[in-house]
């Protein structure tokens, strides 16, 4: 599939591979915290997770670590993937395609927002503020089912 | 991060953001087959998981579905991500991000090889055929090790 790029010098249409953007979301969770979201500061603004491009030349592990650190001010080390979201319309701007990790701060630290995140704190899972941003209330709903599923046989009802 | 184009006709530079180019790649395995690869009609020659780019406007798992299709001739169903590989140096012609399926077939019909495939078959995860593109072989060696893991605690030796 292709797309037409116009020269902004003489006009002359250049066509292009059209792929979705890469992007990574991530999922930074403490039982007694909740979840970690920023405040955006641009559009479109609400609540969503950290996360961002991912630049050519590097992995999307380094940049998920990368843009939790910009937008967050935590270190952190991920755990693992909890799924890749590629709908065409989550993002209203353009289509990407989001690797979501899950991790875990390397500290406990208070978040101190960065780069284009206005605000970053922890929000319990079930009191998360709203508006949440492109596809990020799915991906919490994931994440939270993911949790509820690997406790559902813990006979304490899960909470936070 | 920039990249720049130059303009066919004029050779004005145009600024791009650079990222890595999303991709996806399936592997299907059956116990008493093995995992099926393909033998590539062009360059890098040599084995590879049934894979490709993933378009504008496509979600990453109707790409994995789609490629697999293309490629092997069978329709599969996918049944996880294995992981996300983004190594840049991973594809010699420029920097993909792959998302890695693991998928069944949805029929025990024989592979038939399509699209840029030059000849598509099961393998035995022991006797891999070489050589084996990419980073597709550090793919198989994680797909390997978790069918190793999950089976770690079972008496009898695993084969195949």
């Amino acid at each position: 599939m292709f797309k037409t790029l116009s020269c902004p010098r003489c006009g002359h249409g250049i066509s292009l591979f059209a792929n979705p953007t890469p992007t990574v979301d991530v999922v930074v969770y403490l039982p007694w915290r909740g979840v970690l979201l920023v405040e955006r500061g641009n559009e479109p603004f609400g609540y969503a997770l950290p996360g961002g491009f991912v630049d050519e030349g590097e992995t999307a592990e380094s940049a998920a670590v990368r843009e939790a650190s910009e937008e967050t001010g935590l270190e952190v080390v991920l755990t693992g993937i909890l799924g890749v979201y590629s709908r065409p319309d989550r993002d209203p701007r353009r289509h990407t395609m989001s690797v979501v990790y899950t991790a875990l701060p390397m500290t406990q630290d208070e978040p101190r927002a960065g780069d284009d995140a206005a605000r970053a704190a922890y929000h319990p899972l079930d009191r998360l503020p709203r508006p949440i941003v492109f596809d990020h209330e799915e991906i919490l709903r994931d994440f939270a089912d993911s949790l509820a599923r690997a406790n559902r046989y813990v006979s304490k009802a899960l909470k936070g």
